[in-house]
């Protein structure tokens, strides 16, 4: 079956964040009718001028389409936004693109159910600059009616759309998860930062070696995933002992140049559990027992 | 000038854990005479298979060669090896491949120039099966006479060998900047599998999203350093708030899974402190700034 994507269905975009306005710009790109609203109605103006139609009220706007797209800072402010336009959205889809945990996720769909509307869940996985292009990832999980009936719709915000079933919270599980890994990464990034200045090296010295580190990440990531899938943490190349042996190189660097070390403090105490419960010898991927286990004994 | 690589130039390697091994292995496959001293001696077994010659002491094993590469756990290691083979040592050259911290670094330079040995500190950034081929990273500082003379005999170890400078502890103050950005990913990558896992979703699912977000690092590591050198924080497209309440959500996620939640809480701690110091609406590298001054008031 080839699916024609018709431009001229209607979309309605409810938060214009950096994200929203980044939603809104590609389904408008993509020549869909699109209506906007935002609490603060100036961040609608540049859309405006693109051609989108400004509405007052949530309820306004999602009366303009049969599809809408929420996406703002969390779940609070979601319902603070849809439940007063939970009339305009019964028989309608609401695709949900803001972050929040999988049991949020779930408490969303459920009162979308109790409410006659249509509800998909989704994450955004990739930055504002990737939305409507070749790079953007998107997940979606709920409805698989609602996802199959405006996909090609959704396909305006870029190539990457991946739906993951009807569990609602599955996109929130994979968004949460995913996160943990970006923002962890990021506290190790400006901290490597913060470091490296208080050494006297520039940060775009240290760049393109940090770039270096980045690009050892999907090596990793496909061995401990195997470790992780087979429950078997067996080191080939790389000792938890030697793991923490550098974290400790870098907890008493940061704190010779009076640097916070609250990260990678945290960091050494899984480390050493896992080391002190015997795991030394083990890959660095035994720590996610550990952390499943934080209270365990050895 | 072109430089002729003599490959008949001995090398002695001291301590054989998975580096060591790589290391002297490198040296053999590019025809150098190589000799090994480990600790332990049977893990020198397959490198004397493949041509390596055993010594049975630190020192034999120095004057066997005009250059030595030591690389063990970590600085008390290498000082309780090589200070009993200091008259050996000295005049030659010993090149530490060992990570710990740079004021380490800077004193076992300062042994070095008492003893009259030739001292290059070094820093491996990439694992044990890079070593010897084109992606392998090896950074050095220290006696540039040293590094000028054996320079040609250490591209054995690979293509990416980088002198920075005569500051012994350069090479460490890169090590520990980007080792913390690698083991802070890490531990951030190890508690996503974790939580995936507790969600139900198998490492192998998420793989290839997480591969995903790896490659989102290059662009933002080029982004924090351009603010961090300029000192200007000023956020386009995502705001610290907004990370902060992403990082709320794994918190909170991680929690009602029951996971350890110490590393991603000591990362909310600081961007929280940001935050309320009024920078909510900077970019997440404005946190190099709170990491550096953890106690002073907003
Ligand atoms: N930016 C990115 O690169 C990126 C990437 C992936 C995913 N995301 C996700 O996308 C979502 C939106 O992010 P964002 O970058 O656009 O910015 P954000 O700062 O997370 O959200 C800003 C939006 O939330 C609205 N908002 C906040 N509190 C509200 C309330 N109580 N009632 C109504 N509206 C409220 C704001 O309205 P006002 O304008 O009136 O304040 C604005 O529209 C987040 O869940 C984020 O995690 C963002
Ligand atoms: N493996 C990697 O992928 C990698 C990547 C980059 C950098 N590095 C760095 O390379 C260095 C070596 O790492 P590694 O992976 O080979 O393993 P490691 O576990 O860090 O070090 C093992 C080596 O240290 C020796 N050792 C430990 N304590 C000693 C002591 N008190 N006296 C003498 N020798 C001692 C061991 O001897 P025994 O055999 O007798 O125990 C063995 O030779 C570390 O600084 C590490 O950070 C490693």
């Amino acid at each position: 079956m080839t699916m024609t994507h018709d431009h001229r269905v209607p979309v309605t975009v409810l938060g214009l964040g950096p994200m929203g306005q980044a939603l809104a710009g590609a389904f408008l790109d993509n020549g869909h009718p699109t209506t906007v609203w935002n609490r603060t109605a100036g961040k609608a103006d540049d859309l405006v001028a693109r051609g989108a139609t400004r509405a007052d009220t949530p309820a306004l706007a999602v009366e303009a389409a049969p599809l809408t797209v929420v996406c703002v800072i969390d779940y609070d402010a979601v319902h603070a936004i849809v439940e007063p336009a939970a009339g305009a959205l019964r028989g309608r889809t609401l695709v949900n693109l803001t972050a929040d945990t999988p049991e949020r996720a779930r408490g969303t769909a459920a009162w979308a159910e109790e409410n006659g509307v249509r509800y998909l869940d989704g994450a955004i996985m990739t930055p504002t600059e990737t939305i409507g292009g070749p790079e953007a990832v998107v997940l979606y999980s709920g409805r698989e009616d609602a996802y199959l009936e405006h996909r090609a719709t959704l396909e305006a915000l870029g190539a990457g759309g991946v739906y993951l079933g009807e569990e609602p919270g599955r996109a929130a599980s994979y968004d949460v998860a995913l996160l943990d890994l970006f923002w962890t990464s990021m506290s190790g990034l400006v901290h490597a930062f913060a470091l490296a200045s208080a050494e006297g090296v520039p940060a775009r010295d240290l760049a393109p070696f940090a770039r270096g580190i980045g690009s050892l990440l999907p090596i990793v990531i496909d061995d401990f995933a195997r470790n992780v899938d087979k429950g078997d943490h067996a080191a080939d190349t790389s000792a938890l002992v030697s793991a923490l042996a550098g974290m400790d190189h870098i907890a008493h660097a940061s704190r010779a140049r009076g640097l916070d070390t609250g990260v990678i403090d945290a960091a050494r105490a899984v480390a050493r559990r896992a080391v002190e419960a015997g795991h030394g010898a083990d890959s660095f991927s035994r720590l996610t027992e550990t952390i499943a286990a934080p209270t365990s004994p050895a």
